[in-house]
């Protein structure tokens, strides 16, 4: 398969569904459904001979193409658009002649390239969809699984406060939910035909141009704007911008895992496997291999973006430059956040979870980790302020003696004064102190829902 | 007013609107407003007591504190919350230190902070819509008087057919629109309340935590989560992918525009007025200085949307490093995409169109422009390819004798076998070969009512 | 080929030379040299046995090996280089057990990587260097020939002073040859061996880790560095600057000549060919098809670099994630600027000039582009500030009752007491007007043979 | 003062020095500076009387300019220049009428605006050069402090080897060392006077152009170019590119600190400081605030670059739109980059080393982090293949007992025949395995003193 990203690193960086979606051959085969579409719309609105239109459909076959041909030729045509409809005439021709003729009939190159361009993004949308369902199954299932597991919540990196390790796993889900919604636009909204002929006013279709588009439309099963939109790319953009918000929340889970699995966290792994992620000169390490992919994508996948964006401010009715810095960009964005998702649904269906590893890192600092949940307490007692300068007493007084935070309170006298060594004991119960939590994660995952 | 363009450059970069909601005092305020409605929400709750919400709401009017004094402050702290939290509590202590204990209960600086930048998208995102319905009615009511004004439609920059410049004007009118309707579903669905306290469990609120947040939420006027979405940004994302393309199609309308005002083209023109884009040297020009400004913001917002996209990934519950990144980002694409749009009003309202010229332009290739149209009424006579053909023929003929394309044909015993004379005469009138371009003019004036 | 552009776009978006240098067969014959490299300078430093070099080199062919294999292989490694390194050493093993053993000794998985894309690098630079040259070289003798043919200097896209067009053409070669000096400076100062082993101490080679390094960067002809550069990226992001550099000197060449291209304009063009630029429905056209595929680049480059200066944010002594993310972005930049550059080639080499249709241009404004140079004579008679509100009126009148600037000065006593006729006429000949022009050429084209 | 970030968060992400560099105040004074220059150059060529320049210098002085009405005029005017051009014109003439008909004499707005782009680029890299040899100074202290110091080495956020922390201290001094020459670079060849006249012929000043360029360059003490170099953007592309080296570099050692501050390494700490990162509701934390600064200014560089690339493309003569863009974006390019400076200054002359924790996260793996060590000296004796299959099992049994390595292999009588107990316990020795660690301090720091 050819895409934009080499064959070499591709598997490494995209899922093999949006390899099939953006090969080269996928993307011609895009470019003849639309030429066979449009000779079947106009044979039916009566444009052309109703007898053109099989001999050209039956032509529009990716594979009787020469790929490097074409590519060669559109060094020159500007486009790729000019030798295919070149090629697919003179193939036409071969078997009926006066088919021939009526190849491409009242349409422009960039109606042939825009188009197909939108089939693609429309395949690849569903590829994404099936691995967006993936990732949040998986992310509900182990938060469902971890509502109860305590981890330290790490704020600036520091250990802050105990938090379900579940809560974490449904934001996550959560979160891709919200990007799922957000490709379901996408797919309704932000897909639309693009046929307007050499200046967007299908002037070489008479009267018949909208009907014709109406039957196009229906066809290839695109909705049918108001308009040829061929220089007004905010469907593209907005379709891109979707693509690199899903790269970021990939990127996002991808940093967590990376940060846990370090060996100094060691609280929860991907999936391991034969030859998974493993180092041949250090035999005990276990990389983050899934997360790097998703992590490289989200350093990229914003970039691709903002050429898309870029690429808005296209001249006039047809652009030259902007529109060609699309069509490799806009596959390497699906391909890449593609790879970033295909890594995340590898972290959502296998992540292990060492829970004891959590508990022990929760009582790294003595607890000092509990310090809130003690001057909350006390905050009850003797208000919040005598109460935060007390625990903050004795938490410095705990760091200097290398001594654990109970143990320091149960000494303190202003402290015991207000609660019981009982009481104290159960402060430091981590899932004690979980304020929300439990209702956060049925919040969220009842979000999983929401249409 | 001090905001993240440069007072010496911002009027010329943004509108005076949205300079206002991204002003220092502005943001100041927006944080203040947090914490005024956190006291109010929770003595409503009981979780303060109900005498502490006065005193702490009173303290917090922006006018009260010390820029600068924060600013430094926040450097050493890593956040503006932190010394904002510490002055209020000073100035709340001032009138009334039992109440001083409960500023910013149970919240954390990451609370006020995002939920502060979602007040100034709000504020900001309606200062877009004013103005994105002034430059959509500009568009629509040119696009009705200009609809039988034929122009030159430009590909690749080369003449290619004519068009009703009602069409473009449409366009523009409707791509507009389109991100009407996407920044109204910012301001619907992007915008969140964040309330997480420390570890976005709400530990330190026991458990009124969710309470408390309903009533945050309705002061506020904001919608209330599912939970907590600190380290979770795709909503920010969405919202400057939505700026990031409105700048985009602003850019684009002004390339157009400021193609339109070259001394070689001179077809429409931002409105004049005094001083207006003169030049102290050359008397004569006209220079397009609303359009620049456009195609600024069209070169600056694709990044600064880069660099939001690039920040969403955050290190599990609080970042160090990607949220500060976002703080002078957004509102300097927040700024700049007025600015482009506010551009594009003073252009939607007072285009300058030279219906004369348009005209003559389209008569500069003697006839070429009209080639097709003549090709395709012979096509009907002849079919497509002899008909391309005997047209091409006399295309090259008219270039090569300097003549006018129905001159030649007129002395083409081809031609003249099929097409009468007067036939061929009313071919070369522009708007006799505009296609479905009045249907598709209403079918985009019609979109301007969708919702 | 296959690189990090599709085979359908990669011919109209890159150069045949960069796209053999970005090869997957060349990357990977990098990595292979790398490793034959390191076994002759292993065995030469007594490292290894001095028998193992031989049968390790003669192995390192990449036509040995098979690229989807390892592709696959490299998604669970997160990385090309182990499965590589695990092919290479079972290829030694069937004709040498022995020397198997000694394979990629004491070299880590970024060391192979990044020498490989420092090697790619270099090719890639050379490549470019090539087309540098006959950029320069082209534009330098269109300056030469056109330095006294008068064009329209335009700002803001007006019209504004007269200019000789060699003054525009040297500007683009002495850009040109900057990036050229920045190249060299590529080659020179920012290419250099990466071998640091494990974790960039050369520990695996106990106290001969510097004589190893030294060798191989002399059998890789590559600079030897400090130390082992992993995680400082800088070189890198450097090379990545000088590419977008470049791209967008030829974006600035080719925006003006598809600027100059317009119909409406018509002052240069592409060189014209068979099927070049054409357009299937409208036979006049001549699209800027190579300043397309320059300003698709310019589009792309920018962001493309973003890329790589974002990746230089790397943990410790490897990343996971930023890392990844350049494999396919630098040859992806190398790629089309390589495309840019061949398109300026192209344009450099057979731009076809159209002087008088310059000369005619120079006339459309009715010799109000002449102004400045009737306020600067009179000014010298009358003042500055005199002379331009006598020039000032006469404009105005001349464009209020359409009549050529001459004759309106030629009615006006105030300034014909001043000038006479004669030197009216003369002040209205383009070249009369040209400041330092001839000297600026020659000093630009001297800067050409700077160093 | 007021720049291109907000007042309220200009301290947390710029320098003191910088922010002065760039405040509204000195880019005006830059440009007067220009206007006073050029009137002493012009007098002393000849070009207008001796008597006016001391009149024009004299009120060149930016706090006699209202900077509100400047910013309002130049909306309408399309840039700075005109309104301030006219102010002081005006402003000179109340001292002296006849030599205010000399302002500007000769010059155009782009003249003026990039040349004072250049005075505030050379005053920024001044400003930058004196923190980073701080910052070179003090890194290069602590990698002699601590070149013995032992820490883990760390690959894929893995512990990988041992490595003395002063290497990586040496890397990070030569990696800001190898920019501090790319910035005197920048100082010596991107900077240059643009002075070309309306249309960069020079033609107003006649046969003087030249002559007055020169002397200007001298009064500014800036390069004088080849020519104008108006659109031609590549020597301030490359200033970009070389801040966004900077704060790329700067990111990457705060990524380091950032993650060695982590509660769960507590390697190494930012200087403390009263309210130094402290959090009100966990006093334990200990944030790292000026990483986070260096980290949200590399998210955003790269794509502050990205726009300076990007507006590279600039039409012709004077470009409406890019240029325009460069305005902002280049002060908050130089401003977030002396942002991470100062962070990086701040850490590199205050870094808290905690050697004893360093050694027990190299003891957290219970040897393992020395197996390559162990099979090394193994493979002297018995070959690599034997030695890694002996380790590799080991180190799996070490895991599976959770005992250290070298007990299990004190149990292996495969290994003690091998190697001798004395010699087992001190391969464990972390300094023992180091390579040529030392001898890349030395070069590294040689390195400091390359010009």
């Amino acid at each position: 398969m050819s895409t934009s990203l080499p064959p070499l690193l591709a598997p490494m960086l995209s899922s093999a569904a949006m390899r099939a979606v953006c090969d080269d051959m996928a993307s011609l085969q895009n470019m003849l459904d639309f030429e066979a579409a449009l000779a079947r719309a106009e044979a039916a609105a009566g444009v052309i001979p109703a007898s053109a239109a099989d001999p050209i459909s039956s032509a529009c076959r990716a594979e009787s193409f020469d790929i490097a041909a074409l590519a060669e030729a559109a060094t020159n045509a500007g486009n790729l658009a000019i030798p295919l409809v070149k090629a697919l005439t003179a193939n036409v021709a071969k078997s009926d002649a006066a088919a021939a003729r009526y190849v491409h009939w009242g349409a422009t190159s960039q109606d042939v390239i825009d188009t197909a361009a939108m089939l693609g993004l429309r395949a690849g949308t569903d590829a994404l969809l099936a691995d967006i369902d993936r990732a949040i199954a998986g992310f509900a299932g182990l938060a469902r699984r971890h509502r109860h597991t305590p981890v330290v919540a790490r704020t600036w990196l520091q250990h802050a406060l105990p938090m379900p390790f579940g809560l974490k796993l449904a934001e996550y889900a959560a979160a891709l939910h919200r990007s799922k919604l957000r490709l379901q636009r996408v797919r309704s909204q932000a897909l639309a035909l693009q046929f307007g002929g050499a200046a967007g006013t299908l002037a070489a279709l008479g009267d018949k141009g909208l009907a014709v588009a109406e039957k196009l439309a229906e066809e290839l099963k695109l909705p049918l704007p108001d308009a040829p939109w061929h220089t007004h790319r905010d469907r593209i953009a907005e379709a891109a911008s979707v693509l690199a918000i899903i790269a970021g929340t990939c990127g996002k889970i991808a940093r967590d895992v990376s940060l846990m699995m370090q060996t100094d966290v060691g609280e929860a792994f991907e999936p391991s496997g034969e030859g998974r992620g493993g180092s041949s000169t250090m035999p005990h390490k276990r990389n983050p291999v899934a997360a790097a992919s998703a992590l490289a994508a989200a350093t990229m996948a914003p970039n691709l973006a903002a050429t898309i964006f870029a690429a808005q401010v296209q001249d006039h009715e047809r652009s030259a430059g902007p529109w060609h810095a699309e069509w490799p960009t806009l596959p390497t964005l699906l391909l890449v956040t593609s790879g970033a998702l295909a890594a995340i649904v590898d972290i959502a269906e296998g992540l292990e979870v060492d829970a004891a590893r959590m508990r022990a890192n929760l009582d790294a600092t003595d607890g000092l980790i509990m310090a809130e949940a003690v001057a909350m307490a006390l905050a009850e007692k003797i208000g919040k302020s005598d109460a935060h300068h007390l625990v903050e007493a004795a938490s410095r007084k705990a760091v200097k003696d290398k001594k654990h935070l109970r143990d320091v309170l149960l000494e303190d006298a202003n402290v015991t004064a207000q609660l019981d060594a009982d009481t104290i004991a159960k402060l430091f119960e981590p899932m004690a102190y979980q304020g929300a939590s439990q209702a956060l994660i049925d919040r969220l995952l009842a979000s999983l829902d929401d249409k």
